[in-house]
């Protein structure tokens, strides 16, 4: 159902009873762009911290606009899911002349790959559903309580006694006299309106005091769904927080994100404190790309992107959901693939979740065919957001302190800004394997195969002019100033894995061994999911000499073998 | 006519061959936005130095995309102009991996604007005109030559003889073994190609020399088609450029600063480089919204909103000049106002300089119907694009120095952040009427009406707390550091006015007493010409403190009797 501002207050109580009546929600947002900073391969570096890498997606990705929200609402019905699916156009319009005037920044690469899937840019500007954050809905009530307080005096009633100069507080100067001449015993009511033009005059009434009353609650009944046309599509955000039912999305760290940045308030800088405020929105995240790098999935999948993972869990040992499109609601067919359409995601997202969810039960005896989204043996994937691209830290922990691997390996290399990736694996060619993660033009990230390689290294680099290398201890104690609590709350990487299913674990695929896969199963496909494509560009013609030297550094991720 | 990324190269010659047989051309573009920073009222602060408002218009409007660009050219052609009319759809498209991932800024109450008025939004950015500035337009040049230099050593030729291992350069490794064993005395052609889905794969071919001479040419070729789409729209204005022909627009110094920013370069940090590259770039400049704020146009116009202007040259004195749309354009009715598309803007800023142009006619002896754009009597305007709301300096002089007015009676105030327009108004009621520019939340330019009580003003505040008082002179002193060249090269304000016309003068109208008017005749509507709307635009509903100080502001530009 494809919701605008023109049909958005009549769609409002299809939305509400569809989330309230529902066993489980999928999401999915289309933005004006992933990166306005660093190129993703900058922004999204594979050692970063959490709280790297969240400080850099809050600096370089809350600038762009979620400007389509799909919802997929799952109730399970006698063997089978009904769904009902919402698309929903969202854009800033102001609302009023002292309304906010919101600029965002769209990025070429992601407008022209959403256009490239026939994205109806029209749609979302010319009709898209206005939003308020929470801090801009309190403002706006005070103005509109402030407004009321003004033009009444107490703040009570517009009536005007014919003796009270005091009432008169909001009728410009040279107009008082004129309405101290008409007014009459009876009383008046006196109200500031617009024309179309936006030409404002006065409109003053006589009135009794029934009158009166009644046309006060009118005033107010207005005002309030002015306000409620304010806040727009915020209160679909506040419904499904409200609701406090499982959101599942695939790789839904940016939708997250967005999502309360844009309906709830500004990021917070802390990291704790963006947990904080995801679990009063969301009380309960499943990420489906997380699920699907997590055991027992990784073995069976090995290409997690959403529209490649919904092909592969049609297929034995999984087996498609059953899902019945509700009454009224124009049905998706997933041989006809509409992906990056918002609503067509959430809703493939869901699927993925169910058939991911069923395949858990076939490990139980005896085995069942439903697992229902409040089973246990979904929790041990809730909050997890899935981490794209970081080596040993394969999500962001949103209900409790992160992972903090063990980086003994890892060492912090500055160099001049004329080396490749080439010239870093000359330099440690003696050390075996390498694994490089470019931070900018002059540092990278190297991790040797073998920790005890790293005294050796450090030894033989004590002269090196050109270059400079720090342990990443040593790294971090340099940033310390930055990070003073990073330390704080963690929790160790490996010391009784990351996730334990209530499954048995097939012997072998230990959590432990997890850490290299999401970065090795990533193709270029499948990280453009998110973004409109964006993740998939290349630098700049401009920096031609860099562009060569990420085309280099294609083979980070890798164990390089040479 | 409709111009898009899908007929751009089909219309380029029709194009080309307007602009050339042209009298004149009319400009005008849309942008996605105004100001990124401040709002308007900020960021046109009506005693801004010319180096300043451009510095300012360069640093909180350049970042928007200028997605939309009208073209009109006007051939005079026995007695009525032939005129054709040209929109652009603009949208910087990656034309390949490499390519510059633009990002440009969207302001929402321009984009609602521009929605209003029914401007499509798919069409800018599925079907948008690519476009390169030279800089990148070099790179990618270089960029040509430096892969055919990599794939055919010597940069000259493909052809790969069996005995010549170098040729394999741009061969991978595992590849070359085979493309040995299958050589052949003749010779090879070997081309790197992709497919649709933009796999690549290498072809192989059996040529002799004359085919390879073919296939060089039709590679390079190819390239050079290459090239000149991605340089695409730029094309135009380098076609307008060395026409050397007459560009006439309305209030359009963003456009021009857009124009040479999106298409030229980066714009110069000085504004006499910008001068320079301007002048380059539109060797003749003429803005009709400064036309028509002169003598002796000034006196017969009291709005020169484009819109308005358009519809005031068509009555006494002026006459509607004669045109007819060339045989395969379509034709505007100017009845049915397409107001805020660019090539209907275009059209009627043509149209208003006509109607100028040849009103100025009536006072040669014998009048004259026609002036044509080359006339003599046109030459006072050219190159001075109107400045926006600035009290005393009227235009930017782009073929010389900026005026100079003295602002001996100009003080500059700061004030505790609480202060508002009136208690300026009351702290300087002494001193006769006063007029406020307000400069940030806490300073501001107070004008008083006679010089001779600046030095009282000053004499009686030399003991306040709250506030504290500077002359101009001192406030320019304070920023000498920021503006040290700013004396040089200027010309004083009336030493001999403005502009020369070479009509006489209307007796009491001197071009010296021009100085007030562009502000006292802005009006809401006229502001929004250049920019969707977006000047209209009150600041935001969280600063509805300022909200209440700005709606205050209005009576800025008048001098308030009390």
């Amino acid at each position: 159902m494809e919701v605008t501002r023109q049909n958005f207050k009549d769609s409002l109580t299809t939305v509400y009873s569809a989330i309230e009546e529902a066993d489980f929600l999928a999401i999915d947002g289309e933005f004006s762009g992933i990166s306005d900073g660093p190129n993703v391969s900058a922004l999204t570096n594979g050692l970063d911290t959490p709280e790297e890498r969240y400080m850099k997606l809050k600096k370089h990705s809350m600038d762009f606009l979620l400007f389509q929200f799909g919802l997929c609402t799952f109730t399970y019905d006698e063997a089978a899911y009904v769904i009902k699916t919402f698309n929903f156009y969202i854009f800033p319009k102001p609302f009023n002349r002292t309304s906010p005037d919101i600029k965002f920044i769209c990025q070429s690469s992601s407008i022209d790959f959403l256009a490239s899937q026939g994205f109806d840019f029209n749609k979302v500007f010319r009709h898209g559903i206005p939003y308020l954050n929470q801090e801009e809905e309190v403002q706006l009530r005070e103005q509109y309580e402030e407004r009321r307080n003004q033009s009444n005096g107490s703040g009570t009633t517009s009536y005007i006694s014919p003796n009270a100069n005091k009432g008169l507080g909001g009728v410009p100067e040279e107009h008082r006299d004129y309405i101290k001449r008409v007014m009459f015993p009876k009383g008046l009511h006196v109200e500031t309106l617009e024309t179309d033009k936006k030409e404002r005059y006065i409109q003053i009434s006589k009135v009794d005091d029934e009158e009166r009353k009644r046309r006060e609650r009118q005033k107010q009944e207005r005002e309030q769904e002015e306000l409620n046309d304010a806040v727009g599509f915020s209160r679909v955000i506040h419904a499904i927080s409200k609701s406090g039912k499982l959101v599942v999305g695939h790789n839904m760290l940016l939708d997250v994100m967005h999502t309360i940045h844009q309906f709830y308030c500004v990021l917070p800088e802390d990291l704790n404190d963006f947990k904080e405020v995801t679990q009063c929105v969301f009380p309960r995240l499943l990420d489906t790309k997380l699920m699907a790098t997590t055991q027992p999935f990784k073995e069976l999948i090995n290409n997690t992107s959403l529209a490649e993972l919904q092909k592969q869990l049609k297929e034995s040992p999984f087996k498609p959901p059953k899902v019945v499109t509700a009454g009224g609601f124009p049905s998706y067919d997933t041989a006809q693939e509409q992906l990056h359409e918002a609503g067509y995601d959430a809703y493939i997202t869901g699927l993925c979740f169910i058939s991911m969810a069923n395949y858990l039960g076939t490990f139980l005896t005896p085995p069942k065919g439903h697992i229902p989204a409040r089973s246990k043996l979904i929790e041990p994937f809730f909050n997890k957001l899935f981490l794209m691209r970081i080596i040993d830290i394969p999500y962001l922990n949103i209900s409790g302190p992160d992972l903090q691997p063990k980086r003994d390996h890892v060492l912090y290399v500055t160099f001049p800004k004329e080396w490749k990736t080439s010239d870093l694996y000359q330099l440690f060619s003696a050390f075996g394997n390498i694994q490089v993660s470019w931070i900018d033009d002059t540092s990278a990230f190297v991790c040797l195969s073998q920790t005890d390689q790293v005294q050796i290294a450090m030894n033989t680099s004590r002269y090196a002019e050109s270059y400079r290398i720090q342990t990443y201890a040593e790294y971090l104690q340099g940033r310390r100033h930055v990070r003073e609590n990073q330390a704080q709350g963690s929790q160790a990487w490996g010391e009784d894995g990351w996730v334990k299913p209530h499954y048995a674990p097939v012997p072998g695929t230990a959590a432990g061994d997890y850490s290299m896969s999401p970065i090795q199963e990533e193709t270029a496909e499948e990280t453009s999911e998110t973004a409109g494509g964006a993740w998939q560009q290349q630098p700049s013609a401009n920096q031609s000499k860099k562009g060569r030297k990420v085309k280099k550094r294609k083979t980070d991720g890798e164990w390089c073998p040479f």
